[in-house]
């Protein structure tokens, strides 16, 4: 199993990539790694670790695209990018997934336009998945594509489940289609036309609408909805986290007493703060594509690349594709 | 100035609605109320207090409207509710507003067909503050009519403008529309639709897109976005931050170690979270409409049923329709 590394992804590139990299490594016997991008900036990284050097190949890309490059614009023009290098090595059949911390957009771009979506696929969402008080769900799709169709929303849910299952490891994920109420009539206009599709489906276990307050409770495995609601509810959970945390940790400062009290609860709360972290779970993948991409978080460390490239080896050895491939084209 | 409060809304109708009401008028001497609903039950609760009786009256209503009743059903059919009798009596002119916790559906429904929308306005948007980092957003639409245009969310921004200012204080208040990204460009058709409408009003002051993660931040005072993301949002604030406040009490809980600093932070840790609770900001106006409407908390106490209360009167005092009819028919 060859997995390509986009050495110069992320905030904290290529040092993190790089050790993610060699970390993966060690955890996994059953793979190799190629690391594109700069080739003399990664052998100043490599050098730091003793590693099995059959194990790590080289593959020189001269461009990096930019977290603020317009994204169609740079995977067209930056043909030495590592993110096109890359890819390209996946389109080839030369690895079977690639995995980069860097642009968003470039990556959904990239992905669709190299390596290419699955026949029958009309849409390739970004699944990431997210905290809830009951373990990780799959929230599909937050992408750039807004706008969907009913039958997007159908194939998400299907996609959503394969991977829920076999990659995660969840037995018949409940599958939920995002909402602003319980009952069946509810809705806009999509979600009305989607909702009877949905319920008709065989392949997938749907649970019906899920309203935004329920999805922290974890009451789906499988949320879908379209990208631009998917976006809003990824990054407001991000962004109330934060928010929350920083004004708990300045109720914490404020008194003496507070001071004291918060050095005592703080290897316990550490612990329970834990399952409610996105970095546990790896990257998103970007599903339906004639191979594997996952994009993982622009701040990533070592430890979110090392997750990521694992996912790889779940979603490779599970032969997910074939899977969406049968499950898509049999209607 | 007189209020309608409805006596059966809510949770733990008559007892709270009726301590909310008379909490107010000992507040506030320009007010008088009229509280609607099963007479007796409202007379055994007021037996409790002391209060000027020359400022409460009470307007009999036999029916009350459940929270799981079909709304436009029940508007119809249930002519002696107490959302209806006393809509019916805003809409006379017998009252300046109305303030239910009752079914948000059925105030909804009934504000537009009982009390009726200013002429010049084409939806009407109800509108409650989140709490961000810095004070409270006002959040407009989270009402149930989804699949807006984009004149409507014009309105919306010019409406929420003049709430914000007059009624909460805030000085020219900053108006975003929820968006995927910060670029013009970004978005799904609505949102692109609107994003140059908004940008050439002048009688707004139009800060661009925001992206949910910046919600929490308080990186706007006015959020722009039709009715589903808005749920989406409202939803999604409520649903998180329990789920995160549970999670950290069960970490507090589990070890002795980090019981006893979990005493010794509360009191801090309480005053703190206090400026980030929903129900210090009263309850959620609906704006547009030829009187207020203000819904409250499903399971509002006294304190919130009193605080929407006296909105009404900062509302009605800054006479905020007489400018919302200016502001909307200069067009």
């Amino acid at each position: 199993m060859k997995i390509v590394v986009d050495a110069m992804g992320g905030d904290y590139a290529p040092e993190v990539p790089v050790q993610g990299a060699v970390d993966a490594l060690k955890d996994n016997q059953e793979i190799s790694i190629i690391l594109v991008g700069k080739t003399e900036e990664i052998k100043a990284q490599l050098e730091k670790y003793e590693y099995d050097q059959s194990r790590i190949e080289i593959v020189h890309a001269e461009e990096v695209i930019g977290f603020d490059e317009p994204p169609v614009m740079a995977i067209r023009k930056k043909k030495n990018s590592s993110i096109v290098v890359g890819m390209n090595l996946v389109k080839k059949g030369e690895a079977d997934a690639f995995v980069s911390a860097g642009s968003t957009g470039a990556i959904l771009v990239g992905g669709q336009v190299i390596v290419g979506r699955i026949k029958g696929v009309e849409r390739a969402p970004l699944a990431p998945l997210i905290p809830t008080a009951k373990g990780p769900a799959l929230l599909i799709d937050c992408g750039a594509n807004v706008d969907a169709r009913s039958s997007h929303l159908v194939q998400f849910a299907k996609m959503g489940s394969i991977y829920m299952e076999r990659v995660v490891g969840v037995e018949k994920p409940r599958v939920a289609i995002v909402n602003i109420g319980a009952e069946e009539e509810k809705g806009n206009q999509l979600v009305k036309e989607t909702y009877p599709l949905l319920k008709e489906c065989k392949d997938i276990h749907f649970v019906g609408s899920i309203e935004a307050r329920d999805i922290p409770k974890g009451d789906a495995d499988v949320i879908v909805c379209e990208a631009f609601v998917g976006n809003v509810i990824l990054k407001l959970y991000e962004g109330l986290s934060s928010t929350l945390i920083s004004k708990i940790k300045q109720g914490l400062m404020s008194t003496l007493r507070s001071k004291i009290g918060a050095l005592l609860i703080k290897p316990a709360l550490k612990n329970t703060m834990k399952d409610f972290q996105t970095d546990e779970h790896g990257g998103a993948p970007l599903l339906g594509l004639k191979g594997l991409v996952v994009k993982t978080h622009g701040s990533s460390n070592a430890h979110d690349i090392k997750m990521g490239i694992l996912q790889c080896v779940q979603f490779t050895r599970e032969k997910i594709n074939d899977q969406i491939k049968e499950n898509l084209t049999v209607e």
